[in-house]
């Protein structure tokens, strides 16, 4: 039977993200039955653990005397005894292997860049607080120099997401100084237009 | 009279975005007048541009024989002559000035990876195009993991913005074996609790 090590506490904004779902979601695809291991906070730190798991993470397959890690490797693994992850027909088993690869290399990277960013923004809307200005109640070079950075994510909705900072985004490009200066620049592609 | 340089021309998603946009702000901020040096294309990769500007980039500052590059350094020099942008008193004045760093070197490397992943995401919506899974008909271990890390995303509003990978998140979170494991792991935190 088929064992994998999940923790049994994370904070509540990391539940149904841990890493173990991808490998409960595989063995669910495969319909292959699963039991967990739940680590107690500290567990991952212990020798016998690392032993199996160097870096301390899940998840961790266990199964007849064989140990994986790295959700990707055991996804595979279990792709490798059903049809449901990894076809059979060599050219389409190598096409599924790459995306999952790109998942893994090429876009999670970017992912958790923009994880990562969520947990420095809140940390600035904490700054800033009640205040309409970092400082307080003047406006200056740093709020002018912040509000450029935060404008570089207008596509995305992620200041619009945090009303603090986007309240402190519109009152800054609010500004009849802003206005006039991103009214010129605009101006400016126009005529070389 | 302060002249500032910026590009003739650069792809519509840019236009506004610009770092002379900083420059320019600063100088409305201050009330100073300025003007305009346009670089064709090309004029940036020139040998005396990059004497003025060693990574052929705009803003670039000029005045009396002063040359100065770097958004940051430009506001700076602008602040220090007008009490809109730094106050005088020295407290408030390194206090903006920390701000100002704060949002370059502190917030605007993470809101540029954000930035950089709106190419990757569209990259790979393209390469979805109007399939139902990124090798076509049938899901595979590929899918199961770009859907894995897409979920990281889940509380921006970045997927959500492409409405074939939103759908595409959606088709493969319905399956019956994603929900199965996904209330697996949450039923584990529930029984620690």
């Amino acid at each position: 039977v088929i064992t994998i090590a999940a923790f049994r506490w994370v904070p509540e904004f990391a539940r149904g993200q841990v890493r173990d779902l991808r490998a409960r979601w595989a063995l669910e695809e495969a319909g292959l039955p699963y039991r967990t291991r739940l680590l107690e906070q500290g567990d991952q730190d212990k020798a016998d653990y690392r032993a199996q798991q160097p870096f301390g993470q899940v998840p961790l397959l266990e199964e007849d005397g064989l140990v994986l890690f790295e959700s990707g490797a055991i996804v595979l693994h279990i792709g490798s005894r059903s049809e449901a992850l990894l076809p059979q027909e060599p050219g389409a088993r190598a096409r599924a292997t790459q995306w999952l690869i790109a998942a893994l290399n090429s876009v999670e990277p970017f992912v958790m860049d923009v994880v990562r960013i969520d947990t420095f923004l809140s940390s600035l809307s904490n700054a800033l607080g009640g205040k309409p200005y970092l400082d307080g109640e003047r406006f200056t070079a740093g709020d002018l120099m912040m509000v450029a950075v935060l404008r570089l994510l207008e596509r995305t909705g992620i200041v619009g997401s945090d009303p603090r900072l986007a309240a402190y985004l519109e009152r800054c490009t609010g500004r009849p100084a802003f206005k006039r200066a991103l009214a010129a620049q605009l101006a400016d592609f126009r005529e070389a237009a």
